[in-house]
């Protein structure tokens, strides 16, 4: 498998963990999820990321995991490797790269404030990690750690193997646009920019010069649907997809709950067998069900509507 | 003007603080903007609330524009009064409750974490503000204070002022559910539920039990015209106008820039002079002015399609 | 009076605001406050600081202790005036800049995340501000913002009316060297740094080059004697001062109920007629008093050992 | 070894990391810090906790650690498990059992707010390490989560294999009260309250009915020597103990570069060989080496002044 690279565009979609009602890993439903991605077009697969159920995992589940979605993928996959020190880091890097993963993913811990902590962070990461390509995973929401379109362009020009920004500060229009001008001039390699939130800003980020999207939502068309209809130029129908996804996506962005609404749908679309989360996490209450169905019949009616 | 009650319902939009360019306080829109808002069928008015540019204002400025709205409006008018202490949160409350306010609005400081401490916190502030009905604002994203469902039983069952919640917890369903659960089975009293969050849940939350908005938005038609349809029985088509206006709300509530585009809209629209917003506050760049117009074409079109 | 300059020094003590027993500012104490931390030593007065009690005060409570404290006093007097806007921050300072205030005080709001943000809110503070000299406060415990060296060196440089940092970063000693080092290679101002957190870390501030303290502490005799005799040279006299009065401080940093005990010994010693914190505030139970008095009674004992 | 119980008193304390100067685990160093502990009268170790260099090992190494450490130990040895999930949690909790170790610590993740959150939590806890005894680690300053005394009682109550609260809130003398009132009522078992944040406020906490501290320290002698002279009932002499090194405990309390501090004294002291952090770790400047030095000195002086 080639190496993630700045060049990188399209669809990572953050994938789900699938298990069975009794909280076991069920790998029949991970080989399906995985080909279920790849039918709907991604051109990439993002694993362990910081959210989702990869820290309710033994370390021997998360490595099984790699092996399995590797093994199985014919798009790249992008592995999260955060960790509060560089040698547990490392470790897990070069096992998934000898996996065959394309490249690893790195959250800031919360504890960094000033630029220059930001900076000195992500340089010791890239000296750990050696030839790697790695993701720069931005992501102030839930580290708590805002990094300015400024140290992101220094970390680009002293830092060869970051290829990729995660792109999920939250406003995070003016930041695209910030690193766009930086790189259009002259001044930075210009890397790839894949955008998070649920994709709940995805046509605009486009519009701002984004590259993609690597998020997590229970139709994976909706993203591809944005990014290849901006990639040939027709941003009208971009929104049309966009807009008739919008309503469930937004559901979907609820902390905890929204997670059990996205394996809710991967399991009534045959993707997962059961939408069961490991403990602890939310379940979906009756109303829960109810909002969701009715938010499900309204898109299937919209998206004929639109003849998507 | 009445007091306000637990029979409050309808939307309480949160206004504005209008500017002219240098950033003075721009009484001919402050005037505008409540006629405005009273056109476009809202309840009541919120202001002085904890987000907006309240804490941009003098003492003397507060005290002012509450006066001005609260004799201009034809609607209960409900003053946010949230204050670290208990002596500038009566006085305060005091001074509007003699200009004609309705009733107040009290969110609890930060440093509020175990279930006695915001039960303690709420009977000191019912204490201190004597008969005055006020609205328990539950907004865990700013406050950084949860408060559970039976806390805010035990506070309505103990403190017969407090006659509203402001909604705003996220993700808020499920709460909404147990408290209108406990009252119907007449555990509490039924309090007013007003919901915030630029109305990004309002069908749901609807759903649910809630009595309406208390939220800003630079459409309130959204807000009254959901309302006004779950109340008549018709919640597909108060789910068709919340989808026409999604991608728009949506994009007001990015932090600071959301505001400003909030102003933007509402300069455009003709309600207050200038879209300023007083420093330290954000502006919208041509890109964003962009992205605005887009989804203000786009919601043109799709309004006119579902003929509101 | 004299305004604040970069050539301060010494303890510019805070001070608590008394109260009587039901509640109210209690004059008297006030008065008779400021003359006893005259007697013991201190250089200046702080007032209005973001801790304490002032956020419990009215805003023309505020305003009538700034001018009782200013008129009483014979040393200079700094106000705390940090509000979320610039435009209160601007009516206040202004107000007590009349009644003879040396200077004004500034911490940064929460908000601020990245370098250039917090660079860029100073300058607004320095603009809004006009000539009033000010301090920096920076107290990243509370204020949950980091402010690094280089940031302030640039806010030093760029803004003249910035005299003085109250240094309270945590660990904040290697700040402290990184500060004078550039000002000592000629590369900024050398301003004024007072140290702040209760004095726990006085001595060896000290020893990095700082010029006093501005903190809060029931015996205002710990800081002068520290900050006197590393004038005179003499550090170890200024260790066995601090190591006597060490236990009880670190017993006052105890937040909510340190304050408390700071209060029930200024009462002790005559200096404020009541130790009540005003609503909401803790009070001390039995057995806090039993901790407050056996170290009272150990400390007197040491004091007397060493001939303080 | 037998398994930790609600009898346990005395001093666990929470041991380093010894690392060569390249980074490596340095197991020679380890079984001197295991005997040089056992030596000065500690009565259990406490290993791979949250705070430390835990979260910088690798999952091999933290296994190879807590093997050599139970192996050598002729004390009982408690385990830290926390981990955001709870089959991560069983799976080190079985295996370092296995290994002989007396019990397991567990710290609330900081997504918990209410009440019956952190109860809830807790249950499922017990739930999963089934006969295992366990800490109740109680750390708000850097779990953010606060556990009401009430919380506290009840998951003592309904959980019986929970032995011991490990007291690290802060001001938290009156937590220490409140529980032993109720256990003092026979509304619950009495269960070890061993106490943290460095030793800082143990001579009150022993006062209030704590069993002694689990915390670390580079003198483990202050601990033992204040837990055994309360327990002989001789509190002027654990205070006088408590005093002469109180100066260097706050030394060590700074955050990151306490750490360091700790380090460098028992590297001083022959314990490890080498006072480095792991990557990334801070080290002390020629400054701080300096302060601590100095504190050394002096407190080598006073404890000679009090003869122990």
């Amino acid at each position: 498998m080639p190496l993630l690279s700045e060049d990188a565009k399209g669809v990572y979609v953050i994938t789900v963990t699938p298990f069975t009602e009794s909280g076991e890993v069920d790998w029949d439903s991970v080989d399906r999820m995985v080909d279920f991605y790849e039918e709907k077009g991604v051109t990439g697969l993002t694993i362990l990321g910081q959210l989702g159920e990869a820290p309710k995992l033994t370390s021997e589940e998360s490595r099984k995991i790699a092996e399995r979605v590797i093994a199985r993928a014919h798009v790249p996959v992008v592995v999260g490797v955060s960790a509060p020190g560089l040698a547990p880091m490392r470790e897990l890097a070069d096992s998934v790269m000898g996996m065959g993963a394309a490249g690893v993913m790195v959250a800031p811990p919360w504890t960094l404030k000033t630029d220059d902590q930001v900076y000195a962070f992500y340089a010791s990461v890239a000296e750990a990690l050696g030839k790697t390509p790695w993701v720069l995973q931005d992501y102030p929401l839930t580290t708590n750690v805002t990094i300015a379109p400024k140290v992101i362009d220094r970390i680009v020009r002293d830092l060869p193997t970051c290829v990729m920004l995660k792109h999920e500060d939250w406003p995070g229009l003016a930041k695209i646009g910030a690193l766009r001008a930086t790189s259009e001039r002259g001044e930075t390699r210009r890397i790839s920019i894949l955008c998070g939130n649920g994709g709940l800003f995805l046509p605009e980020e486009m519009r701002r010069g984004a590259d993609g999207a690597m998020t997590g939502f229970c139709y994976p068309e909706m993203m591809v649907g944005v990014v290849e209809n901006f990639a040939r130029g027709d941003e009208n129908r971009a929104h049309d997809i966009f807009d008739a996804y919008l309503p469930l996506a937004r559901y979907e962005q609820q902390q905890g709950i929204g997670l059990a609404s996205r394996k809710y749908v991967l399991a009534k679309r045959g993707v997962i067998a059961s939408p069961t989360l490991r403990k602890p996490g939310a379940s979906l209450s009756k109303a829960d069900i109810a909002d969701v169905e009715n938010l499900l019949a309204r898109q299937a009616r919209r998206l004929t509507e639109i003849g998507a």
